[in-house]
């Protein structure tokens, strides 16, 4: 038998460098397993089936949620969204390590359903760098802009439900304080009760 | 304000090697603070005062642990061991980080005063391996060394008491590991709130 992988779930608002952080982060871990989300929504030009999404229609969507096979989901603007629960629970067993990148509200759900996993927290060097962020990506207007910032404040609130908190001032800094928390939480005692178990067994003397 | 330092308390058996990896941790983090123990005991040949120990006097001891100086102390052989306080409590209000290399009594001690501190258990490779390393240390009769072998069961029972245990079955490994915690605890939210409380307070915006 295997010590369990570690589910790590990396959160924070949008425009704090999740999805940035998350790849670079799977770049230095080659043994780090990207967890991949289910949509209904219709894939964008280029992106691939099994690769950025698993593309499923509604009515497939709507059976894992009533089976209880997502860990979490949520509709935005019509489409629904969610993490298998199947694949996490299989890479964790076989000992490997999932990442989860997801807002806040999904890291919460997926707190309730699975509490072992890490949770971190991805903070901003600033909040005006955050806005700053927000505006250069030019995906959203003045108001759309606002509205999330203030959405931000709630999201801040939500902090405390998480165990370690990272600041993204630098990629490659917050990707290094990622891997020594995956690297501490291998050496918690009650992650390594087997191994533990093997080393303080008398029958070995 | 600077964030407090962290207090890490390397623990485990006698055998286990925690002296070479406290040394060889030391070494590689020049921001790390040992924390030297004060003893009744005469200095050996080549050991300095404030190097290797605080050697004070029996009546200056007994004071130290009536003042509640004393983090943890303890008596071998006629003799008085401890811990001062006041060392510790200055260098981790100054933003540094203090190692503490200590028997695990000593260690559950420090606990009662020190909840916040960062307690490692650390393990020998196999049972077979840690005898043979006190055999090899050759300090102890044949009765001396069974007696050790017999209570290390006893103390293997308070890994429990410990959040990380980590196994000494190669030292650099073993250094590395410990980096990772100390990297690890530094971003704990309930380490963080002076820094998240700056980023996250609205006046920035």
């Amino acid at each position: 038998m295997t010590q369990e992988g570690i589910l790590v779930v990396l959160s924070g608002p949008s425009g704090t460098g999740k999805g940035t952080v998350c790849k670079e982060l799977l770049h230095h871990c080659p043994r780090l397993y990207y967890s991949i989300s289910a949509t209904t929504r219709q894939p964008r030009l280029g992106e691939v089936d099994g690769v950025n999404y698993h593309f499923v229609a509604r009515g497939q969507f709507r059976e894992m949620v009533e089976q209880d096979q997502l860990l979490e989901w949520a509709e935005v603007y019509g489409n629904y969204y969610g993490t298998p629960r199947k694949y996490v629970e299989a890479q964790l067993r076989e000992g490997k390590d999932v990442v989860l990148e997801i807002d806040t509200q999904g890291a919460m759900k997926v707190k309730e359903k699975f509490p072992r996993g890490v949770f971190i927290f991805l903070l901003p060097p600033s909040l005006d760098e955050l806005a700053s962020r927000i505006w250069k990506r030019g995906t959203d207007s003045p108001d759309a802009i606002k509205r999330r910032l203030n959405s931000v404040n709630e999201e801040f609130q939500q902090i405390e439900n998480y165990e370690y908190v990272v600041v993204n001032d630098n990629v490659q800094q917050a990707v290094k304080k990622i891997k020594a928390i995956i690297a501490a939480e291998k050496c918690r005692v009650v992650r390594s009760r087997q191994m533990i178990g093997s080393i303080c067994s008398m029958q070995n003397m």
